[in-house]
């Protein structure tokens, strides 16, 4: 349980399961496995509890790049919280492969890279460079679901 | 042939091969076979000949959420259309892995989980709750091609 | 080295690698390989020096359609520049699976597919209609980092 340790050891707990807003259905399963693969559904940050966080809408407008970096990093704490429920253990997680970061953001605002950093700075700090490196885009969305700042999907190799 | 059994329960036909507009080139296959996987071209909704449908633009301003889910829904059966030429049969899909859902959103749509549902809902329904599960993005672009409400890339697996 | 030769022969030159703006960090690979894939990274058009080229912006606004074809095919050049570093030879890559096209759009510019084909016109010269051939998806997006009129990200199979 050696990224667990780390979680730990950074102070870092991982989010409950999505709490969904009213009227809201989502039919699929947040991670999809096979073959040694895992496909993971679009995240967005959430809070300890699970609820959307009060910092929502544009980046570069209603939310600042500082704070949806950290936004990034939510999300990275709510994919590995699903990837522990899919997976059991978040060591069979051998190798990122593919992070594709979507920025909600405001007219102008193209400095997406530096906001995705949020979450891939947190996955090579957990898993090192070698397990942890990802190809990965980040680029800026026109709207994104319940106004999140950020969403981020991704797909990794598995033990 | 199960699939197309639960396709003709359900009085869907698939729609034929997409008609091009005047001066539009696509070079490449709507659906890319590799080693057990198919990688699904984006893909619109169709009219059953292949021509596009009459309700395009900006979901949330020319089309509504309903039609938008009406659209997801013919795009899914474009999909199965695309698979079909490509597999021979459908049954050949074992697994459906990812779906990453493009809705051409007006400013402040931020409902494109629910016109994805289109899509989802009707794979799940052919295919069950096993075969028919995917990781799943739904986002908000800014522009898609031939104003088109909602585009859909898919990975799938095959037997 | 197959396709060296064909770049030789057409008078292409891959650019060297992407020189960063300042304050820009990218702690990502461009090339992640694994299991006999290559997931590619989002990668817009560079000069032949790997710095970013003059003409930035919206297509359909700044930057004309024809414009952007260019900065495609330019994008296919620094795509090819970084998988050749990852792997050495370009003719390990046996067959082009996924290829993301995103168009930095204006509003109301719709030919996405027509910006893209500028990659996908000169990956199926170099390769072949058989090796060459993609699944593809070309939208219009809202904001791309350091305001590129094109970024596409890729997935290929290897030997």
């Amino acid at each position: 349980m050696r990224i667990e340790q780390r979680l730990a050891e950074r102070g870092l707990v991982l989010p409950e399961r999505m709490k969904l807003p009213p009227g809201v259905t989502l039919p699929f399963p947040w991670v999809r496995i096979r073959d040694g693969r895992a496909h993971v559904s679009g995240h967005g940050p959430l809070m300890p509890d699970g609820s959307l966080p009060p910092l929502l809408g544009k980046v570069g407008a209603e939310v600042t790049e500082e704070e949806a970096y950290e936004a990034a990093a939510s999300t990275a704490l709510a994919v590995l919280a699903s990837l522990r429920r899919a997976l059991g253990d978040l060591d069979r997680v051998t190798a990122w492969l593919r992070v594709f970061g979507m920025v909600n953001a405001a007219p102008g605002f193209t400095r997406a890279p530096a906001v995705i950093n949020g979450f891939s700075d947190l996955i090579l700090d957990l898993w090192g460079p070698e397990a942890g490196g990802h190809a990965r885009s980040a680029v800026g969305l026109a709207e994104l679901p319940f106004r999140v700042p950020v969403e981020i999907e991704a797909e990794v190799a598995l033990t």
